[in-house]
């Protein structure tokens, strides 16, 4: 089957994140026999290209997922829920972008750098953890492998991109609209995103954290392994396109000294080091767009407490955040092609 | 005196700081007899216009100083170290917006709501503290005295004037280059800083931490007057005009509950309590824009410690950042007027 590929299917192909897993499969060359991508009754008839082709979008129903062996799924989690069980059911690897599933016991949580031996006992159905999420355990792996992190304190700087295509146009529109002296409503966001920040992504529970925040806390004990790890989160949104950073406190079991840090971050895989203060070397969002991997930088002792380390994160989160990472598991766990990212492009 | 005013000097009154002072004396109707603009050789006869009036701006030499009785500063640390002293000899109060004289034992350093009684201990010059650390002691500073501060991590998200006018102007280029499909250099940064960040404020000290990081954690400790508080920080620059935000986790000595914290914020001079989740009602740098108090919402529990709270506290750093603190200090010092801020305009 995998001489001449598999037959895939991308629910929710024409947002941010399923155009981005269609051209990942693309660039990666994965071995696709036939793509089918599913849609919302609003996109029905538009196209998108792949290997040179239209491929025209299809209704997302339970039917569509007959003969597909791969189902990729970021139609958002009340869509997840009614259709991911129809590709299960169908025989096709699910693997589920939206929260729908992730603290599912029976679910795997996957990222594979980090936790590669859980998608194996996957039931046909395996989650793709948040962006933020993946992001920041990108750099607390291998911390937590060498010296177990006992909490976490998280500042996040989210681009628009991870709020879809509609935010991604808004913060354009408020942006043209302020060069001609003008305003554009917000309409996606509460508050107007061009020159300010939002200290809001998605909805607040009672607690006064936001549901994105508590992902970050859950998801990151799931995928680390650790229920006991603590871990506190405020996430904001800020006026960039792609790519989403994160502010990290990271107090470890034993003292991590900085250049141990750096060589742990150096050879963890589909991570890089780029971190050389003194010639303005630290990750950006704009260096980090279009990128697969996860940049860390800043790294420092923390100067409030004598385990802790500080540093700086940032990935492009809708590649290794979300559809990278997504096709990297079905890479995994049909063992075609590799896994890994390109090789870093930092001296450091 | 009083009846008639005081005769004030602003150096530095082109700058970004230094015009905010000029229209903050006018603003709060602060008795000026006359009012003398200095600034270096390249803007020296330009015009400024106080109460109506255009005023020439001089050079700024040690002589411009002579008969002056309130010296503001705010020209960099240099020309501070060169120039404030002759204010100081010429008999004038001098405050200086810069770092040179900050963690002198012998310069006050001075928020008019949390250190005043230190102001009055001042021999001829007060310094104005850094405008991230006011934005951040103005909300710990109620915490500190109910429950003593221990330990204070900090993420900024800071706008572009807290680096000066030219910065202003670099992100409105780089902004309209973009809107015009081109770009535009980045000069006063060193990395592009539309749809962009910078996790660089200042300069890079040896530890790996920059200046502005390392100002946080001495003029924080000199403000509340706790040598032993156990402080840091992140500074990153965001695309935002105005107004510094910054992302606080909070331990104190005794548990805080977050109705507690609230209280003491409302009930703090100068401090807005903004936090209401379900109206997305939380202080962004567009709202406290042009706004003399300082907001503070997103007020919640640590959920990485026990006695640790986290919160956001929102400021324009040219007003209680910078200008307007400045001549609260002084008002503070000659009794003058009110040295508060309006009231705020919250309902919660």
């Amino acid at each position: 089957m995998a001489g001449t590929g598999y037959r895939v299917a991308i629910a929710g192909a024409t947002g941010a994140v399923g155009q981005t897993m269609l051209s990942i499969l693309e660039e990666r060359d994965f071995p696709v026999r036939g793509v089918r991508l599913l849609a919302s009754e609003r996109s029905e008839g538009k196209t998108l290209t792949f290997r040179g082709e239209e491929v025209k979008v299809e209704k997302l129903t339970e039917r569509a997922f007959q003969g597909i062996e791969v189902a990729l799924f970021s139609a958002g989690a009340s869509r997840s829920k009614t259709f991911a069980p129809a590709g299960v059911k169908a025989g096709a690897l699910v693997v589920d972008n939206s929260s729908a599933f992730r603290m599912d016991p029976e679910v795997p949580l996957i990222i594979p750098e980090v936790n590669p031996e859980a998608a194996f006992q996957h039931k046909g159905l395996i989650a793709n953890p948040n962006c933020t999420t993946t992001v920041t355990v990108m750099a607390l792996k291998p911390l937590h492998d060498a010296a177990r992190v006992k909490r976490v304190i998280v500042s996040s700087y989210q681009s628009v991109s991870g709020a879809g295509t509609q935010a991604i146009e808004e913060l354009k529109q408020q942006v043209l609209a302020w060069a001609k002296g003008e305003q554009a409503e917000a309409k996606v966001f509460p508050h107007p995103i061009a020159f300010n920040l939002i200290p809001q992504v998605d909805a607040f529970e009672d607690s006064g954290y936001t549901k994105e925040e508590m992902k970050l806390v859950h998801e990151t004990r799931k995928l680390l392994g650790d229920a006991s790890m603590q871990i506190a989160a405020t996430t904001v949104r800020v006026p960039v396109w792609y790519a989403h950073s994160v502010s990290v406190t990271a107090e470890t079991e034993r003292k991590v000294t900085v250049k141990e840090a750096r060589d742990l971050f150096r050879k963890f895989p589909g991570l890089c080091l780029w971190d050389d203060p003194p010639k303005a070397q630290y990750p950006t969002p704009l260096m980090a767009t279009g990128k697969d991997e996860c940049y860390v930088g800043r790294v420092r002792h923390d100067l409030s407490s004598e385990t802790g380390l500080n540093f700086w994160v940032v990935g492009d989160q809708l590649r290794k955040g979300a559809a990278l990472n997504a096709v990297q598991i079905v890479e995994l766990v049909l063992g075609v092609t590799e896994q890994g990212t390109g090789s870093c492009t930092t001296s450091n």
